[in-house]
C-alpha cells in the first residue's frame, strides 16, 4: 500500500486552547490529537491515514516576552511527545509550531511526523511578523526571533507533496507560488492572526493563495483567548482550489475535519490552466 | 503644476453597454466619457485631472468570432477618437481595449492618453484567455489572437505610476507583483469576466492583488448583456490597498467614481511592511 498513488486525504485541524501552563498545553494537545485522529477515521469511509494539524505556538502563549522561557531544543520534550503520539495514533502530524532554541538563537519552528513517528521536516518561519498599526497592534517577532532560511515541504506516502508556511509567511505570494510549482497540492499554515488582521485578511489571504495556486489551503489557529496578551482570531479553515471555503471553525476550541480531494486540484488546473500559461519570457520566479 | 507631487487622484470607471454596432459603440463611449469626466469633476472638491477608464473590448462584442471583423489598426478610427476626447475633456483616459490588427495578426490592445491627447501607452494582453469548464464555459482567445510580450505601465503628471493589465492577466500574480515593484500604486484591469468565473473569482482576484501588493486595484467590465454570446459579469469595482472594496457597480450600465488616496498606500505599506520584508535570498521574481 505504501506506494499507492493517493487521490484523497483526510485533514483535521485542531484549533487548540492554549494557556500559559506549558505542561498542561502539552497534555491537552496530546489528548486533542487523539480525538482528532479518532474523528478523522470515524468520519471517513476510506481507511486513509489522516493528517492532523496543530496551530502556531501551541505549547506557549504567543508573545515575544514568552518565547525564551517556553523555548526548547529539537529534539526535546515537546517534539518527543509529538513523535510518540504520531506513532501511537498512526497519523501524519504537523506539530503546529513551538519556540525553538538552537545555537543561542530562538526560532518559530514547525515539525512534521509520519505514522512511524519519524520527523519528516523541520521548518522555521522565514518571514518574521513585524507590524505596526497605530492604535491597533504592534508586534515585532524579530526583536527576539531569528528567521529560517529555506522553504518547507514534505511528502506523504502515495506521493502527495504538502507545503508548509507559518502565519505571516502566507502574506508573501512568492513562497506559495514556489511551493505549488514544486508540486504541492495542499499548503498548510499554522497561524495566529489577531483581532485587527484576522477579520480583515485571514480568509482573504487563504482564498487568494488557494485560487492563485489552485491548491488546497489549510490554516490552523489557536482558539481565541480574550484574556491573553495576544488575542488570536481563530477561524481555522480549509479552502479548496477554486477559492471556496469548505470548512471553517468559529473562534472557540474545535476540531474540524474535511477531505482533500486531489482530483479536484487536477480538474481546476485543467479547466483554468494558469499554471501552464505563465509567461516566463516576461517574468520568472526563481528559487534561490 | 506639472511637477507637483500628487497624493490623490479621481478615477471613473465606465461600465459600458456594448452592442454589435461598432459606430454606435464608439458614439456611445464618447458620450459616456464626457459624462464620466463631468461626474469626476463635480464630485471632487479638488481640481484634480480625472482618470477615466473604459472596459475591455468596448467597441466590439466580446468573442473570437467578432475580433477579426471589428479589429482596426492603431492609430485608427477608434484610437483617434479616444485621443481627441481625452484632449477635449482634459482627462487621462485608459481606452479599455479593442481588437487590434497589426502585421497580419490580431491582438487585444489597450491604449492610454494624457490630457493633451498624446498616447502614453499601448499594451496588448499578454495572457490569453483559454479556459474550458465543462458544461459552463469554453473560450479560447488564442484561436484568433496573439499575445503581447511586455508589461504595461504609464506615469501621470505628478509622478503617479499606474500599471495596466487586461482581464485574464489578473489571474497571474507575478504580473501584478512586478508592476507594484516598479512603483505602481494603482493597477487597472479592463476585463470581462463571465457568469461562471465572475461570481466565483472577479472580486477575490481584485482583493487578493490589492492586499498582496498594497495597491489600489480598479477593474472595469462591460455592462451585462444577457442576449450576447458572451455574458459579462459586470460589477466594475475599486479595491483599496487594505483589500477592501470601496466602490462597486451592479451589472447594468453605470459610471462609478472614487478617490485614489496615495497616502493610504504609503500608510498600509508602512503598517504591514511586506514589500520590504521579501526574502530575496529564498525566492526572486525576475523581470525578463
Amino acid at each position: 500500500m505504501a506506494n499507492r498513488v493517493i487521490n484523497k486525504i483526510r485533514i483535521a485541524l485542531i484549533q487548540l486552547a492554549v494557556t500559559s501552563n506549558k505542561d498542561n498545553n502539552l497534555k491537552h494537545a496530546m489528548s486533542m490529537i487523539s480525538q482528532a485522529a479518532m474523528k478523522s477515521r470515524a468520519d471517513s469511509a476510506d481507511s486513509i491515514t489522516p493528517l492532523v494539524v496543530l496551530p502556531e505556538c501551541f505549547n506557549s502563549p504567543y508573545g515575544t516576552q514568552y518565547f525564551s522561557e517556553y523555548a526548547e531544543e529539537i529534539p526535546g520534550k515537546t517534539t518527543q511527545m509529538l513523535s510518540q503520539i504520531a506513532k501511537e495514533e498512526k497519523i501524519y502530524l504537523i506539530g503546529g509550531s513551538i519556540p525553538e532554541k538552537r545555537e543561542g538563537k530562538l526560532y518559530n519552528t514547525a515539525t512534521v511526523y509520519n505514522p512511524q513517528g519519524e520527523m519528516l521536516l523541520k521548518y522555521s518561519k522565514c518571514h518574521l511578523f513585524d507590524i505596526d498599526i497605530p492604535g491597533k497592534i504592534r508586534f515585532q517577532e524579530s526583536e527576539v526571533l531569528s528567521p529560517g532560511n529555506q522553504l518547507g515541504m514534505f511528502e506523504m506516502s502515495g506521493g502527495l507533496k504538502i507545503g508548509l508556511g507559518i502565519c505571516y509567511d502566507i502574506r508573501f505570494p512568492e513562497l506559495s507560488l514556489l511551493l505549488a510549482r514544486k508540486g504541492c497540492k495542499l499548503l498548510v499554515f499554522p497561524g495566529a492572526f489577531n483581532m485587527t488582521t484576522g477579520p480583515a485578511h485571514w480568509e482573504l489571504l487563504q482564498r487568494g493563495r488557494a485560487l492563485d495556486n489552485q491548491s488546497y489551503i489549510a490554516a490552523c489557529s489557536p482558539a481565541r483567548d480574550t484574556k491573553a496578551t495576544y488575542t488570536a482570531w481563530g477561524h481555522s479553515s480549509v479552502v479548496d482550489p477554486w477559492g471556496d471555503v469548505i470548512i471553517k471553525a468559529e473562534e472557540t476550541e474545535a476540531i474540524i475535519c474535511t477531505d482533500i480531494d486531489l482530483d479536484r486540484v487536477d480538474s481546476v488546473r485543467q479547466q483554468i490552466p494558469v499554471q501552464t500559461q505563465k509567461r516566463n519570457d516576461i517574468y520568472q520566479l526563481k528559487d534561490c
